[in-house]
């Protein structure tokens, strides 16, 4: 087999992540490599923590981006806060939602889960219920913006009833994060995580994470040791620190954080608010050209996410030669549906710097013509 | 506090990693983002795994880039092959052997550790003795080429002990692949990491990682979890797998890959035998020079890597002064002692594209006159 260079096309991305990049993330990503204890790196890297507690509105000292995707900030979160034979409550409506109650049980937690349909948001009166029921919970985790389905959970809400309840929460605003109102001091969350490929627009390939004084205090007074060495934010911590010497732990992916350092100054020169508004205007604008095609949304309009438009396949299509055909003729990419709804559901992702008028037609455009 | 575009210099990375990287390769990374799942992407890894089968000297079907630094491909040897209450023979002579067996003890393995002193290769003999002293082991860690400290072990010796015992080898091959001659298959290793950064000379990030058939046979066949989910290789398996359809498990680093498929074209098109070649004989240029300058090297030459030596810094002079005049004079980076070392030896880096005669000038020279 001969190997070349690797020349991929320019598709227009409008699956659920990783989404159009803006050139200026691209330009940043490829500038010279630096070493990882370069002073000038450190600095980088300071900054990068100031932009990154402006995305998720928040003044906790411990905010990183962990050096690997979103699946792992998620494993963070869960390895670095359970301590074998705590009780979990964890709130399902969607694949994530599967896979963090997967992460208990791998830290050694015990799950309790809180079904809710997939499409829909996660009920907060029955996570109050079971609250009420056990006792002994010690952690809530539930997904702000479900990707498998497109549906927005009420992080405010989830959040005041774990504070009532004197639980910590693990929020995944992996979809969320710079797409919807995320506000993490305000409502009182304590281990959020995200992705650098969604409504940031970066690479995909790094995680976002921010701890609350409150995890972090549990995670020093944990009695066993974290299973994870990489994952042990104890130890990050040590090099992400601005204080004194940074100590070693892993060799940080110097340019895919200009990159994210880059994508995160665009969301702060655009504005956080802003980028919220231009998410939902892009939203109506899809919307209403889907609806006029004859497309129904899976989410109810109320709970449904603008950056991620989960719709019904219509009857007697066969869903993956349109994805083929979309991306084959427009270079462009749409999200298929998984888990529940593989077979019957795109998913079309407005995120980030993909949010854009240009983008919207093109898909409107191409899905009638293929659709004819 | 105002934040700009970051506008890194142009360094030279003469440290123990990241290296200097091509301006092919950072032209790959910046290629437009396609989707983790588009066929062409698929495609690419494809080849992907063909190229690290050929710098790793192996057929093995588990052939992969772990999404995240050297460090988690560790943990991902670790977490994988390791169940609770097994014992592991570590071999530690500098600070990566060090981690070996924390990752053993996150594990849940039982540890059983050979100490041979910092500079020196892991004594062969002592192996052997422990193996024979203890019956129960069931696997063997070890270093190959160690870069807190620049020592090269004997993995093929190491490996034909391992097999004759019945016991799997782990082998960290971070700062060896690509730099030194390393045959999985001809050596009969089991599971051998790397990293992009080192001699491969890609964006830090990355890990190669390769499993024999009697690894991934042991996976198979665990009795209990694997207490990562991120890190779970079976899952990753179906992920990379070129059969059928791919299952969907985390988003990977897109860009780097591309990154890492150029790094490896390079290596290919170069040959794996001329780029050992030009790391011995860059390091014979450099060694000349440094003895000239009167330096004496931590390693003896018999187990001396090409690509990182590790050389004492001189009596009564300021190391870390020294270390940032090259850098804000030179725009040099050289890397500072770890462990042991800290504060008496520098590390010289000739890794991968780093290991050209302009560095070796350029090196000799700055080294020459900041020290006068």
């Amino acid at each position: 087999m001969t190997i070349d260079s690797f020349l991929p096309p320019h598709r227009t991305l409008m699956g659920p992540g990783p989404s159009d990049i803006s050139p200026r993330v691209l330009q940043a990503l490829s500038r010279p490599t630096i070493g990882h204890l370069d002073p000038l790196f450190i600095g980088m890297m300071d900054e990068l923590k100031q932009l990154l507690k402006y995305a998720f509105q928040t003044e906790n000292a411990f905010t990183i981006a962990v050096s690997a995707p979103g699946s792992a900030g998620m494993e963070a979160c869960f390895t670095n806060l359970i301590e074998p034979g705590d009780k979990v409550l964890v709130c399902r409506n969607g694949v994530f939602g599967e896979r963090m109650r997967e992460n208990v049980v791998r830290a050694g937690g015990v799950p309790v889960v809180v079904d809710d349909p997939w499409g829909a948001p996660v009920c907060v009166e029955k996570v109050a219920q079971a609250l009420e029921a056990e006792s002994d919970i010690k952690l809530l985790a539930f997904v702000h913006a479900e990707t498998s389905t497109g549906a927005l959970s009420d992080a405010k809400a989830l959040g005041a009833l774990a504070q009532k309840h004197d639980v910590l929460t693990i929020v995944d605003a992996v979809t969320s994060l710079g797409g919807v109102p995320l506000k993490v001091d305000e409502w009182q969350l304590d281990a959020v995580y995200s992705g650098s490929q969604k409504c940031l627009s970066c690479v995909p390939g790094l995680s976002p994470l921010t701890f609350s004084a409150k995890a972090v205090e549990k995670i020093q007074s944990r009695q066993t040791p974290i299973r994870s060495w990489f994952l042990d934010q104890s130890l990050v911590l040590g090099y992400w620190s601005g204080e004194g010497k940074r100590s070693y732990h892993h060799t940080a992916p110097v340019n895919s954080l200009y990159a994210l350092h880059e994508a995160l100054l665009l969301l702060k020169q655009e504005g956080l608010e802003n980028a919220w508004q231009r998410h939902r205007d892009m939203h109506e604008e899809l919307k209403s050209g889907l609806e006029k095609l004859g497309f129904r949304f899976v989410v109810e309009e109320a709970h449904r996410l603008p950056q991620l438009n989960a719709i019904y396949v219509p009857e007697g299509v066969d869903e993956a030669s349109i994805r083929r055909q979309l991306l084959e003729q427009y270079n462009l990419e749409i999200g298929a549906g998984l888990g529940d709804l593989a077979g019957k559901a795109w998913r079309i992702g407005l995120m980030g710097y993909g949010a854009r008028k240009e983008n919207i037609a093109l898909c409107l455009q191409a899905l009638q013509t293929s659709l004819l």
